[in-house]
């Protein structure tokens, strides 16, 4: 690598407040490299790289400013997709065009900002690459809200979703408790098969909130989600509470046979939405008090004007690392958080092999669910409390938070 | 009035971000009059009342510290009702308990915090109390997210949850347009009767955002709401924008014979919530592609995190200025806001005859919807941006907004 080459980026999979920032990071740190020419954004993630749609990112942020409100700016500016790449052994078109992308435009380093599935991405191509023996360094950088990719101690965008996740719980626990009649009400949180953002609910006991006063995650019902028992949890609670809150993961999946999943994206995901309402309607039928049932719907992954500062200036940090990861002739990693310590809080970032994080699941350890299976452990509120730390500064212009934009 | 006497204050209907700064307003000013002995609190409004259920505000609010965590925090610090008077020709039974309340503590001033329903409470005891000859001032502080209140430019309340509708209709808007695919998103505001909230989504216009797309308000579907009509506007915006994003106030009852309204509550008042769903099944078995509905739930009316400086403020302002109003000698008003001007923005706090805004409502102008009639005017933009302006100082600990509490 004597002469000067072109980077490419993308990012991949759902939105999250820290995307972009990790997109600031790689582009910061590229830009500091004078053997780097240009810095590519692939559009719409890996979908760009297949069809040649790049556009070079000095043209778009052409300022300080500009980043620090790419920075701030929730979900994905190059936009997204989630598009499997076959098994190069079956079906080698795709990768045939994303070499041609590559030497076209003298990519000699590809950095994919996404989750499981990319990484699922990052594995190929760089399988794919090392077979044809070219010299391309493929790197994949974390996100996703769901906390849930092995390896790394958290992912990059999952510290602003607790953020957000917590702050607006306890607002609901404010609005709940007005009238002097019993309720119940159910807060339905995102997370595919997991329960962290659920259960990072807890991090409200810091500040002395008893609720939510349970907490219902996939991990805890692996042999089925009973009904009964639930109803039951929850008659305890009505006794002891006059408003009785309830965080659930859109994961739980109810044993009941009237309960119907819905819907699959490519990856063979199905769209759990929907079981907060379920239970809304057998609390009603049960109960006959008072039952409100939110989805936190997509606000949770998107919410940038309470982001934390903690999670958007380490996504910066582990762009700038990824760079950094590519420049000493790496390939086929993913970058990492390693946690020193909780008290003070202090991480390292690492890489690993993407193969062990690559379409493989970190889920809630066992041992912070209470033996009662509707409760998190103190140890979760203190891995919890550091992702969420700190409250960047958010531009406002006519009182709107200012989102940095192009047209796509 | 020579001598000491106490006063009491409550507040009612459904939570806002404003109804505690309004309390805050009420408790600093009265706090200020040697005359004025206990400044009472009323345990879920009129109910507190009613029961003998007070608490004495000094010894809750115990430094400016205290008052200025309660004017960040939402929803009601003292709980709220939805209970409605009997007129006291028909039962005088309540009126009667209310009376011995206020005597036996002394009570010469009744603050009421609430909406159209809080209102005719205030008319109400006013007419009681007048027809009996007591000298008790009975003042409402208008509160709704609704707007909906006649005679004041705005509601307390409103600034602050349209501040929450805007971002996170922005957020939703950048969540929405990541794909390379159509898509249509359709997110579900609150507003009874009105399409106050709804229509405020205009503010982000004035940051050059063309969406929401498509907006529907009650006001414009008096004579029913087609859902033939609604689905050949968003066919027409589908050719125009890849992520549709279309802007439904609850209030929007659709003439589908499939469609049902649930629940009513002591006023009468049916719970619309739910169009947002029904639309997005119309539209994904009209269109095919990916349609997602957002309901915005309580978060509108309880997320303090991003209130509206000048909703606080104001709202403070206008508990304050109910105090005087009393200590004037009037009773049976509500206080009022006038808007001198929009640029610059001036108002002055004035009050009306409580008779002209009970029970009554103020609906959207007709005037300021688009002929298309899914659509507002510019007109709108310039009426709704004061209202948003500034950000109050959220204070946090634990990376956790701070709310003021006690138990209740």
């Amino acid at each position: 690598m004597d002469e000067k080459y072109s980077i490419a980026v993308a990012q991949s999979g759902g939105p999250t407040a820290a995307i972009n920032a990790s997109l600031a990071g790689v582009f910061r740190r590229a830009a500091l490299c004078p053997e780097i020419d240009k810095i590519y954004g692939s559009i719409n993630g890996i979908e760009g790289m297949i069809n040649d749609v790049l556009v070079p990112l000095d043209i778009i942020l052409t300022s300080e400013n500009d980043i620090e409100l790419l920075k701030m700016t929730p979900s994905t500016v190059l936009g997204s997709c989630r598009y499997k790449l076959s098994e190069y052994a079956q079906s080698e078109n795709d990768y045939i065009h994303i070499i041609n992308t590559l030497k076209a435009h003298n990519i000699k380093m590809f950095f994919y900002i996404g989750g499981n599935d990319s990484m699922d991405t990052v594995l190929k191509l760089d399988k794919y690459c090392k077979a044809l023996g070219e010299d391309i360094k493929i790197i994949g950088i974390p996100k996703t809200i769901d906390n849930d990719l092995p390896v790394t101690d958290h992912t990059p965008g999952f510290g602003s979703a607790a953020k957000y996740v917590a702050a607006t719980m306890q607002e609901i626990i404010r609005d709940s408790r007005v009238y002097s009649i019993q309720s119940i009400t159910i807060v339905e949180i995102m997370g595919r098969d997991t329960g962290w953002l659920t259960a990072s609910t807890c991090v409200l006991r810091a500040n002395g909130e008893p609720a939510p006063h349970l907490v219902y995650l996939p991990e805890a019902f692996r042999d089925g989600f009973n009904m009964e028992n639930f109803l039951s949890d929850v008659e305890k609670m009505m006794k002891r509470y006059r408003a009785v809150i309830i965080a659930v993961s859109e994961g739980i999946v109810p044993s009941d046979h009237d309960y119907v999943k819905t819907g699959a994206d490519a990856f063979g995901h199905t769209d759990n939405s929907g079981v907060g309402k379920y239970l809304e309607k057998a609390c009603s039928k049960r109960f006959g008090c008072k039952v409100r049932s939110v989805e936190l719907n997509v606000m949770q992954r998107c919410s940038s004007h309470i982001a934390s500062l903690t999670d958007i200036s380490e996504a910066e940090k582990i762009g700038s690392a990824a760079v950094d990861c590519a420049l000493e002739g790496n390939s086929g990693r993913m970058m990492c958080y390693r946690r020193i310590s909780s008290e003070p809080y202090r991480i390292e970032i690492t890489s690993c092999d993407v193969a062990e994080s690559a379409n493989k699941v970190k889920y809630f350890p066992e041992s912070w669910i209470t033996p009662n299976l509707c409760g998190v452990a103190m140890d979760a509120v203190n891995y919890f409390l550091p992702l969420i730390q700190g409250e960047p500064q958010v531009i406002y212009r006519n009182g709107i938070p200012v989102h940095f934009r192009i047209n796509t």
